[in-house]
């Protein structure tokens, strides 16, 4: 049986949705909404959290996203999720968005995401997760950058309580 | 007729969605699923963004969000966004949720964003929105704090195309 | 804590729902269809009725809506709603929708409607409700058209059963 | 090929659609929301009017719709629309709404409604559509009522329009 | 009461769902997308099949389906479905669905499927169904082409669980 | 540049589409609904097909599909596609649903079907598609047994149209 105290590799969560962009994904303009597209990499990033944690898992927060290209009605996005680092009952996990022109192939990163989310035992209370290791180079590139990133996430935490 | 020179208040561009989360709105722990909220979030900026610019907007990037408090099915949510800040083609919004249980009426803020949404011409190209000035204290407050969030943005911006 | 022997007035349960339109609230012609926006006034209503009454409360009757102009995609939409008249354990809501073309910001309203709703109590029977009183002028017109209104569908339940 | 002067019967535009309750159909009750049941409403009778006019039809007003029982998840609902009754461009339709226990097979009309749906021509304006005639008993009594009903509406729009 | 011996007609069973092709329906090319007119066929199998057996029923397979045209925005679509032959727990369940140009009437079969549908007790087990018998003539018809297909149902499960 | 004369392996093709079953995705007895699985069986061999042929493609039919188990609410389900064999405009892609319990990490297969694409050229007619050719196990497997449900396939075109 898994425990808290099992290691497992980034690897171990990594979730994949591919998609198509349909009119009920659109808004006005021909394009995905931003919404939608929110709406997915959060559905992906709570898989990989299960993955990895074995029990349920909320989102706790998201970090900032950026948009840099619209996507288009009729493209394919695909999305990738793992877990880059784990604290106590919580995870840091990357979700990645790639949109491929259908007739081309050419494919180009959309939006990069950190979450956070947080597992919960039978007491809905946050309980630990395993802790996760590195294996490829961008694992680890993202692992160890993850400190820096909790560090602010635990600042913004302390000010807005601090208010 | 409204022109890019004209200023206006923060309060012209106040929006606010109400919503009654049922059971499509929720993920498996009966609980409001934060993809979802993310959508009414980045739908609310986005007519908030329009009512100030008065030209179609896109999102072109959320900062962090913290979700502080599960939502419950048969809960009450209430968005309101409004333009705080406005750069030349951007402006930042600012979208705050309210839950509120049903039957005692009791109330409390479960996230708050801000995103970025950029007013678009008629060739698609970003373009140029009237300014916002604040009235109310709270306004004022983020107008003044805008500067800086702006500011950590046009760094992440930076440190993205310098990789 | 309250009672059903409160009264309150009818800006407690004033209700904000905007939303914009797109694709997938559209039929085949491009205008939003009736069925979806029923769908938004029958959830604006539910929430007043809910916030007046602080208990479950479900939809016992619409009365005629009327749907002057055709909205469009892209267009955005703000429904208002709030108990206009309280009887036992029923009360009126009146919804008003009004249309907005985004980039003029010129206005009108689209659809008037009132819907009766009736709070249960844990039993799942008909509970009283507080009684509610007008403030403003529009809410002191439509409070006292209610009776009229209210004796109508009252006629209409009778012709039904007597059939 | 049909002409706008040719009389069709009531049953040419009879419509039928069976639903199966599905927890995206539900509140937070368990229960069917009128809202998504007007929306089944609104599109049965919009196909009802097509079918008669052969033309884009458009929903100009429901008259009062009364819930007479709540509708449970996993239960059968039946919707059957038809028109009742022709003037120049708009046709009323009837639509009755039966919920059936689908363990016992016992069944009962939920709701039934009148709505008024108006055809369109090629310019988008309101178009000439041929006349109904009733066949059956239940299509007489209602096509001989529609009259009364359409007294009222035009009391309805007159009143507004006074405004 | 009904009881498993009781025989039932096809007819008991025979379900209709008519939709109106809205843009949520349709895929990048303006046409239905065949994911979307399987759920519809799968629901309207649902309901014949519980129907026929009046206990929750599952759906066990579905044979090949063959779409034959495209389905366009604004269409309309008639789904008929009934059980035509049954077995122990299981039922054979046949769906054909017709599309229809709104504006001339025009009709034509696009899909026509054969579901299994299988009959669970309150044990959530598979349990008995009344037989069924056919009365018209299209109805004698799949009635007796069902052995073989069963037949080769039959087949293919043997064969899986050899593998 | 890409022509159909082109060959290309089973492996471009791979679509993985991974989701968590919601509320939305159930029936009223807590389990997926079939009709829903089949829509998202539909969307990844869609990509599949086109992330081959690269050009818009239709589904012209599945065959059978068998389904094993019942798939819960909050489970997770991962769908993976990928063409196994190509004729002149038409192409078989195969799909294999695995459902995981998200807190064990329990896996199995529930369904496997196989569908049949054809590339649109321009004109909207079916357009030739590169040849695949499989390099795994699996693949070369499906590849082979694909010539006998191509024939059947065509077997049963034959007999209907023969009717
Ligand atoms: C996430 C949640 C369970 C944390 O609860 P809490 O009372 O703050 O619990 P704790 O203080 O013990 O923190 C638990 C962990 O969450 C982390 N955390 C809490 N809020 C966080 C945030 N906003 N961002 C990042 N991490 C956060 C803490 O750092 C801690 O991490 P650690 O255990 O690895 O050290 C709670 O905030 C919650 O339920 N939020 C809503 C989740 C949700 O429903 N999302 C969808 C909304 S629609
Ligand atoms: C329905 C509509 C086309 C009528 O336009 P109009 O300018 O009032 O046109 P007219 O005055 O020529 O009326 C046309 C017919 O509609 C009838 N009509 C108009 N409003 C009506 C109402 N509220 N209730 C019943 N009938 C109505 C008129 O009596 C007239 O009938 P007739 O031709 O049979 O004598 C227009 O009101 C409209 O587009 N409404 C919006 C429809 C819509 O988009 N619904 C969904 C909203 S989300
Ligand atoms: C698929 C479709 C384009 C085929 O059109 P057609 O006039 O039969 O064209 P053809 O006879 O030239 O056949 C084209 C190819 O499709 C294959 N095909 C056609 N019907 C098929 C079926 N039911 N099953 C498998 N293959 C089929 C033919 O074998 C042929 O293959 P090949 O080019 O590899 O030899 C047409 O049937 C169609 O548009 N169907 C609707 C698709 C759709 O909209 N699906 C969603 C419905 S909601
Ligand atoms: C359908 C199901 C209950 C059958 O369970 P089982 O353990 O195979 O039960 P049995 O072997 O007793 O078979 C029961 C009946 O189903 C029939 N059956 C089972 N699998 C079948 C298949 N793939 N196709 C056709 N019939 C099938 C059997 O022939 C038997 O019929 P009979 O009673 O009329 O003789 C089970 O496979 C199941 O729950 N599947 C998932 C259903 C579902 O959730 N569908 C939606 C998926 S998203």
């Amino acid at each position: 049986m898994e425990s808290a105290q099992d290691r497992k590799p980034c690897g171990a969560s990594r979730t994949i949705m591919t998609q198509l962009v349909f009119p009920q994904d659109t808004n006005h303009h021909g394009t995905m909404f931003g919404g939608k597209l929110m709406e997915y990499i959060d559905k992906t990033a709570a898989i990989a959290g299960m993955r990895h944690a074995r029990k349920p898992v909320v989102t706790a927060s998201s970090d900032s996203m950026d948009f840099l290209k619209p996507i288009r009605l009729g493209e394919v996005i695909q999305l990738e999720a793992f877990v880059t680092r784990t604290f106590r009952s919580s995870m840091e996990i990357y979700v990645k968005v790639d949109s491929e022109q259908p007739y081309t192939g050419e494919r180009q990163t959309t939006v990069t995401a950190f979450l956070t989310g947080v597992a919960l035992g039978e007491d809905g209370r946050p309980a630990p997760v395993p802790e996760v290791y590195p294996e490829t180079e961008e694992e680890r590139r993202l692992h160890e950058s993850a400190e820096e990133r909790h560090a602010q996430r635990q600042e913004r935490r302390r000010r807005r309580s601090g208010k």
